[in-house]
């Protein structure tokens, strides 16, 4: 199977007997991940001292591979792989790397180098880079660079994390509004190296540097040089500098956006955002919600232990707090447990149902809400159906539940607690899976983040409120 | 605030006292999303059976907006918009709904409407749309259109769903190998309305049609005419027309790739897939990762009471099932119990904590599969640093849990016996936590779902298990 169709131009000079095709088919599974059997190789060699072999294997990968086999090596044979690095492409392979691989990475990776290599980068990905350099060092590498590459990086880091100013690059291709597709052409012609390396749009502006409307670089090859600009450009959808990532990943979502501009207040171009940018941006704020939800605060994919439990543990114990409280309840109902132990039995059954019915309205609504199929517009709509999903899916877990019951204890009392018990709970889980993150929202809270541990405390002290509170009217 | 800078070339004919600029600055909230006073405005119109308002209102949106709209409003108010949608903007709209909400639509838009409306869509879009159709319409539809745009949406059709072959356009633009970029260009310009509307790149293709390179549209248009492109292209990275939509989107995530060429099993270039589709697949992967993780099976956004109802259910009755097997470790030690009280109230914090770290563990390790940061390259030392950190945060919750029964029942065996428990339950829960979703993949299933019932139940078990059994040793 060949995945790089074109010939290195360099292959004469490799050795025949062991051709590098061979080596780069072997690097990466039929489905573009890398393969464990090239990471042994890897490890093997490292093992082994064999720097010419592992610089082999190094250059059978490309860049974005380079910086995968990083995160399946441990720290020690991580340091071995970079030492035996070809220096040019270790500009390709910051930019792909975590954030803290790359931290440590950067640590020992001499300023000069560093200097070099950011000079290398696009000005967002460079920014980037420099981001996660310690202060001092920071400082150190960006005085070894030229001033514009070490303007273009101080201008970028000005702007908050997380911010379609961080995103952007400063490169873009405009042309003024009276320009024809022809003028247009032969100025990218005449100015071929000062353009970024690869745009898909060029944008049309006024005087005063405002975009005002957009063409495909596509479309630009096909129509007529005489044509002015203004009549072939599209309108441009802009956006502020100082927007959230998450709204500016929605927003090329939403409309199929190739490359945007990027605008300051006034509405002056001072960059462009371009998709595949956000297709990282996406996976980021998807990963977010799903351990926001499991309770995992952010940690990097190479966190250490100690870490890994700093983004677990405040979770665990902010749970044990909750659930010392719900459990609190059943301290006030030992007298009907000890006169019928079976009730310790069956309360966890109503407690777990419950959290789980609000676990799922909550994944739904947490979804929604960053889909933005979620607003003031249908919220009441939406909580009516989820409310009537919840009194439903209520109903049949509780036919099915005291049923059980009845047949197990012979007790139709019992049943009948078990069975109103679990009609409440699931649906105050359903009240609470919807309504909390509706309500974090709308104080500009991430509805992810708090909303899980929430509805379990709620589903659990409900649970055995409902249970044992009615279990001591009906059965005891 | 002006989002569309471009002015529509028809302002002219509208209605001087009713700018359309400003609906379309109020149709849209700051974060481009549908803002709820203008859904209100749309339901006040239809209300109020007010045509005219509701044509206006419609016309201020793009595509996309509608199709949101339609998210927004219910049925009734739905089939009325409809009604008043410019019928040549059904194409655009019809590729933007939910599936839920496009059966709907579909249903009652009459055959011939939908088969122009097919005709001028992209063939991958098309053919989405054809797969919502009912049997017999899609029949009737399909023979209502030109031959070229039936063959293409039924080939599409023939692959199989959420595959590259259904993802992709069968509109490309490639160019023989012995070409020059002159040549190209030239070639662009002639056969200008063949092309597709929007390419990114030029796929350099040998005599058979197998791709050996591709060019970006703005590299084609710097080079110098007389360059042949064999000497200028890039290497391609090809994707197989049978890929799952889930691997193409990975492929394009790591390589940050614009557009890549499909190819049959024998190489041949058969389509290509552009970014703007892969954004959609992200979401949609992520959406149902974390579904599935809250057991909620795929349900569109716009399911009835009972689709919903049915998206859920069963994984509740699931549930009740693994809880009931759970708590029967509690029937087991009904005696415990019956003599010390006490045990039923703390035994649902073990059981709860432990099942938290579990899930912890479970969405960072179903993120890391999907995101091919784990395999067997690593998994040995993930599994490893997944165990130590359960030892850590059991202990240390141990610690904390122990500390405050003791303060509160003064019994230093119930407060060892709650140490050993939350230990022993946590650690569990992170080997659960990791191995369940790492021996799903192995089996080839999805990781995400069935994960967490299983988690759940081992955590709900060993909690009461552990710390019960326990408890008969060393307490009662």
């Amino acid at each position: 199977m060949s995945r790089e169709v074109a010939e290195p131009t360099d292959l004469s000079e490799r050795t025949p007997e062991k051709p590098v095709e061979d080596l780069e088919d072997m690097a990466l599974r039929e489905d573009y991940a890398l393969a464990p059997e090239f990471v042994a190789m890897v490890m093997d060699a490292a093992d082994r001292g064999d720097s010419e072999r592992l610089r082999e294997l190094l250059d059978a990968l490309r860049p974005e591979d380079v910086a995968d086999l990083m995160g399946f090596l441990s720290p020690d044979y991580r340091e071995v792989a970079i030492a035996h690095l070809n220096p040019e492409s270790l500009a390709d392979i910051l930019s792909e790397l975590d954030t803290d691989i790359r931290e440590e990475i950067l640590a020992f990776v001499p300023h000069d180098t560093l200097a070099r290599a950011l000079g290398e980068m696009e000005s967002d990905d460079a920014a980037d880079v420099a981001d996660d350099l310690e202060e001092d060092k920071r400082a150190q590498v960006l005085a070894a660079m030229d001033e514009s590459d070490r303007v273009a990086i101080e201008t970028s880091l000005a702007y908050e994390d997380e911010t379609a100013g961080r995103l952007m690059q400063r490169e873009v291709v405009a042309a003024p509004q009276f320009w024809t597709v022809g003028q247009t052409i032969d100025h990218l012609r005449r100015d071929r190296d000062d353009l970024p390396e690869l745009f898909f749009d060029v944008y049309v502006v006024d005087p005063a540097n405002r975009p005002v409307g957009a063409l495909a670089v596509s479309q630009l090859l096909r129509a007529r040089p005489s044509t002015p600009l203004a009549q072939v450009m599209e309108p441009v959808t802009e956006i502020p500098v100082d927007m959230d990532q998450e709204e500016v990943a929605y927003i090329f979502d939403k409309y199929h956006l190739i490359s945007a501009p990027v605008v300051e207040s006034g509405g002056r171009l001072v960059g462009q955002i371009t998709v595949d940018d956000i297709v990282g941006v996406i996976q980021e704020e998807s990963d977010e919600d799903i351990l926001a939800l499991a309770g995992v605060s952010d940690a990097g994919r190479d966190a250490g232990i100690l870490g890994i439990v700093r983004s677990r543990l405040p979770w665990l114990v902010l749970n044990l707090l909750t659930a010392s409280v719900a459990v609190s309840v059943i301290g006030a109902f030992q007298g009907e447990i000890t006169k019928l132990v079976t009730l310790a039995i069956l309360m966890p059954i109503v407690a777990s149902l419950g959290g789980n019915a609000g676990t799922q309205t909550l994944a739904v609504a947490v979804r929604a809400l960053a889909n933005r199929e979620l607003n003031a517009a249908n919220a009441t709509r939406i909580i009516r159906r989820e409310l009537a999903v919840g009194l439903s899916n209520g109903a049949v877990l509780a036919a099915v539940m005291s049923g059980a019951v009845f047949l197990w204890f012979h007790d139709p009392r019992l049943s009948l607690t078990v069975a109103l018990a679990l009609v409440i709970n699931v649906f105050i889980a359903s009240v609470a899976g919807i309504l909390a993150p509706l309500a974090l929202e709308r104080l500009g809270r991430d509805p992810a983040v708090s909303s899980s541990i929430f509805v379990t405390f709620v589903t659990d002290f409900m649970g055995f409120l409902a249970f044992l509170g009615l279990a001591a009217l009906i059965v005891t």
